[in-house]
């Protein structure tokens, strides 16, 4: 509205909107024949980045070297835990209770790495030969080469060690600085903007500048835990037996309204607020695949809003920049006169320009607080929808009955969710700017700007000319209303009825062909409805697009129904305190020998159990007391249990029990079976 | 396919597919200075439009004043029977059981001439001067004109008296007689295309063929029944009874496959083909409202159809037929060289408007063909949600639980659904035509001309050019997939768990980039996806095109939602059965006097059961035994009964006894209350 508020020329309104930009100067010293764009000169940082990749990949490569041996070494030393972490197990992502920052900041940092190979003339740095031909083959393995490259920054933090840490930060400090070297170099680079990849690379220097800061931190805390157990130290957590405890705990019976007295338009309105809005819950905390997408969401809006502005901005500025006096020869072979003045022609096209700028600015950012609004949505439907399936409600979120177990599909989707959530965000943004764009020059062009000038009123006009068939609709579907309201529902007694059937047939006969002339508006508007929604919703792959009955061919929501079973069946959090708290009573009751052997996989707690049968019978029956509640809170449990197995329903607990009965060397991660505790 | 496998001239084969639109010679003796189109000369019929319908509306205005008298005379010899049917109770939506041949005969009549009247110069054919500025005033008369002009068939045929059906004879014969005599006097007409007015009232005629046909055989099979309870004849029909005896009946005990097993491919598609196709099924007949929405849904599919194809085909006729050697330099002035040699050119553009309308005609058909499959899975899901809302499975409908009892917005959806639901899949004709025809004109341009041809093969070359990429994408969705198949997911004496957990964290990692440039195609499927869905079925308004948690945000299927609750509300076979079963029982009972009074509307039997304290016990532990059957088949009728009122759970029989207990003389249609039988 404002942007149209000013004259034809706004070359006073505009600068005041966008310091940023600051083109004033070109509408006053107006030179057509030289358009004012600065050439930026390809700049070359003196730390090069051939080089520099070269030698950091080699020590990356080094230190990994240098870890394995260290591990190796400590292997040895202490030989019977054969569940030490290796090198290969660097995250793991059905843990809850990690440190997650430091995954976040590496996943942070290769995402980002994505969005400059995309647009960089030259995506692997590590080659300077970037032929159009083979730079599509650079593209590919400079894909494999950022994760890789990367990797050992989240090694050094999984190890525990000191060493782990030492290196870690050496690693992190050594990327750190290069980068802001580079960018201290050469702020400004040839390409769409000058300044955007200084801008695209500010996520990658704050997830630099935090593992720099997190790596010392760890090594001067000395929270080392590299002696004993440090790989159940997810199950050792509070947070399960947080959890637990608030599960066992007895609610406040709740003073529900009832059921006849409905809330209150402002209670509505508050709860639809606050379904928008995440706050954290005590006692409850999202999986770490979850955060990384949330993390990774808010990067990706970042990025996706830098290139939609960077990429058009300043060309619109360039095609302002060179419109002259040729503009109005150019529209007259067109048969466009818009002034006969050819000074005042130029005026209004650079107007125009103007107007189309602000409308894609205001596009672009509705559509970057649409993406932000829906991310917080989504945090707030996915913690709904783990704790339904901790409490086994299948119906509430699939709605039909399915069973929560790994499955092949399973592991594909578990895998590509996160990145499908990034990826799936970015399209979103891309439409949503498209689709918003279109609707506000629609708007700017055919309500705004002839509201204030009183030309081309063109839309006005149809739509005028046609007020008598407005006014009938308007009257009809009023009647109905009407009508229906008190003449042919009857309150009587606090019940409702039908009444004057006769009349109710007799108009729904008269009105039957105005009503299909409503019907083809009802049918417009849910059109632009549909359309508008799924616009909205696009970018979250947490709900389907497609009606209830076919969810399922939505292959986002697919993918994220898929992962919600793995998560759910591999890293319920009853599940791990269970875990827990198993591994802690045999640690206080065997031997010290056998005490930690197979720790991460919870599974010698069965031939232990052969040999302890002298376990107390009150022991027992607390266990089972436990179990029972444990059970009757988490229903979804109770298909995973041994006697279960025999009537089709398979379980993971028992899968990794039969398995651990068999082949007591094998390796599986973190987790036992409360079976043990039932027995 | 076929299309484009003729020669460029193609003059051979276009006449084989189209012999309706014989243009051969168009192509043999091209003769460009004189398009050879056939020019229609204005046809004014003998049977004057203006006069028939002055005479016609006079007559039947005469009609209903006879009818009128007639009703009043009768009511006068038979004065005790109050609720006999007046002239303005022409039709009554509620009931399932009345000849629904005669109402679906004059909505489809009525709806026919709302198709005309939306093109037709002359849309009141009672005035003659219809200069643009009028013409949209009698547009809008003459939308209100139609149903009232046909009202009187309506009226003939609810009356069930002998004068009735003649005069409905006599009306049908003339109104039939008269459009057939203007067809035959002008099949030719000016306009869009020469034959599509008479083409276009080939339904209208049908309809009233049918209305000729049934009137005299309604007269001549004498089935008069206007001496005694005429209007309960609904309630007396054998449908009600024979729905109660089904649902009382035991059924046999299904042999239901075990729950582990899974039905074989070959069932699941069998299952999936029968529920797209509508097959009337013994025991349940659809309400009339939905059978009339489908009776007009397959008409609109024509008129649409015949509408697409002869406001476009023509036209593409006569530009054809205008294409000279002129379109060589107009394509040169845009810098297109199609061919050097003129003729050679001509003959390309001429191919390749043959190919635009293949490609048009080929949409056409496929969306008539996609709604008309469309209307089927609606008639098939209509079925299952009154079934189920009979048997009050009210989640399953509307996933969340309702009251179904009338309410103010219910009444104006239950009047709007049938001209909703026809406008509506007129609106998804035609956006269905235009997103096929795009995408017809993509296949043949981009990919089967130039396959054809070996020419303009960009759209290959494209693809081709990323086949690294392409490889790259395929080998990683097949490395995932082969590796979650056999080295992450371990089936395990019958049970299924998750194995490798720490390569399948490496893996996911790794792939992490991969598989966002995955999700970006994941993003595009899921957009075509979810635009092809609901562009398919955008026609139908029993099914949302939004997500689960927001279905009712599309103003089409909340007509439809409310249109269910007031239906099953006020049409349930149960109580219907019921009804009639208690006037049965009172009519058996009580004396000649008092027999029939207030007959429609059941509501004497409160005051006839306190007179007659002496009822059997034996007969009322017999009703009390069927009412617990009842009820416990039909949970719905649960929340009407009397007890639940003072719990907020409000009734419509309980309304209906309230208020019949407190005014014997007020009029409501057709029902009563179980409660009675309670008692």
């Amino acid at each position: 509205m404002n942007s149209s508020s000013g004259s034809s020329g706004s070359s006073d309104s505009a600068p005041a909107l966008f310091n940023y930009y600051d083109y004033s100067d070109w509408y006053d010293h107006l030179e057509p024949t030289e358009p004012p764009v600065e050439i930026v000169q390809p700049c070359d940082p003196t730390a090069d980045d051939q080089l520099y990749h070269i030698s950091i990949a080699a020590i990356s490569l080094l230190i990994m070297l240098i870890l394995v041996v260290f591990t190796k070494q400590k292997r040895l030393c202490q030989g019977f835990q054969r569940g030490s972490p290796s090198v290969l197990k660097a995250v793991n992502f059905l843990d809850q209770t990690e440190h997650q920052g430091l995954v976040l900041a590496v996943f942070g940092l290769v995402f980002c790495k994505l969005c400059v190979l995309v647009i960089t003339p030259n995506p692997l740095p590590l080659t300077k030969d970037s032929t159009p031909a083979t730079k599509e083959l650079w593209k590919i393995l400079a894909i494999f080469y950022y994760p890789a490259l990367y990797y050992p920054l989240l090694v050094c933090g999984k190890l525990r060690s000191k060493l782990g840490y030492l290196l870690g930060s050496l690693l992190s400090w050594t990327h750190f600085a290069i980068l802001c070297w580079q960018k201290i170099d050469c702020p400004k680079t040839p390409g769409i903007y000058k300044y955007y990849f200084l801008l695209n690379s500010l996520p990658q220097i704050a997830c630099l500048a935090f593992l720099s800061f997190k790596y010392p931190l760890l090594l001067f805390k000395g929270s080392e835990g590299n002696g004993k157990t440090n790989t159940s130290e997810d199950l050792d957590s509070n947070y399960y037996k947080d959890y637990v405890k608030s599960i066992l705990k007895k609610k406040p019976a709740k003073t529900s309204p009832s059921r006849t007295e409905k809330p209150s338009i402002s209670d509505r309105i508050s709860d639809t607020l606050k379904s928008y809005i995440y706050t954290p819950e005590k006692g409850f905390r999202l999986p770490l695949t979850v955060v990384i997408s949330g993390v990774l969401s808010f990067i990706a809006v970042y990025q996706v809003c830098l290139l939609l502005i960077c990429a058009v901005i300043p060309i619109l500025h360039i095609v302002r920049a060179g419109i002259n006096e040729d503009i109005a020869f150019l529209l007259l072979g067109f048969n466009i006169i818009l002034h006969e003045d050819r000074q005042e022609v130029v005026k209004i096209v650079i107007h125009y320009t103007w107007c189309l700028e602000i409308c894609y600015i205001c596009a672009a950012t509705l559509s970057c607080i649409v993406s932000l609004v829906m991310l917080m949505r989504s945090m707030v439907l996915h913690r709904v929808n783990l704790r339904g399936l901790y409490r086994g409600e299948i119906y509430n979120a699939y709605s039909c009955q399915r069973r929560i177990r790994p499955s092949q599909p399973g592991v594909v989707s578990w895998m590509g969710f996160v990145s499908y959530q990034t990826a799936v965000i970015c399209l979103g943004m891309a439409v949503q700017t498209l689709v918003f764009f279109l609707g506000f020059v629609f708007v700017i062009f055919l309500v705004i700007i002839p509201i204030l000038y009183g030309q081309n009123l063109m839309f006005f006009i149809v739509i005028g000319k046609l007020w008598p068939f407005w006014l009938m609709l308007f009257l009809v579907v009023a009647i109905q209303h009407v009508t229906a309201q008190f003449t042919f529902v009857k309150k009587d007694a606090g019940t409702r009825d039908l009444a004057n059937r006769s009349g109710l047939f007799l108009l729904s006969y008269l009105l039957f062909l105005v009503n299909i002339v409503v019907g083809v508006l009802v049918g417009l508007w849910r059109m632009v409805v549909t359309a508008l929604y799924n616009i909205v919703h696009l970018g979250r792959i947490d709900i389907s697009l497609l009606n209830r009955g076919s969810e399922l061919f939505d292959p986002g929501y697919r993918c994220y129904a898929h992962f919600l079973k793995l998560e759910v069946s591999q890293a319920h959090p009853v599940m791990k305190a269970f875990c827990g708290l198993l591994l802690h009573s045999t640690g206080q009751e065997s031997s010290a020998g056998q005490k930690i052997r197979d720790a991460e996989e919870g599974i010698q707690l069965v031939q232990q159990e052969k040999k302890q049968s002298r376990a107390s019978s009150a022991r027992r029956a607390r266990a089972r007391w436990q179990l029972l509640l444990t059970l009757v809170n988490n229903p979804s449990l109770l298909g995973s249990r041994k006697h279960f197995q025999a009537q089709g329903t398979e379980s993971i607990f028992n899968g990794s029990l039969n398995r651990a009965a068999k082949d007591g060397s094998k390796k599986s991660t973190g987790k036992a079976s409360e079976s043990t505790a039932a027995k």
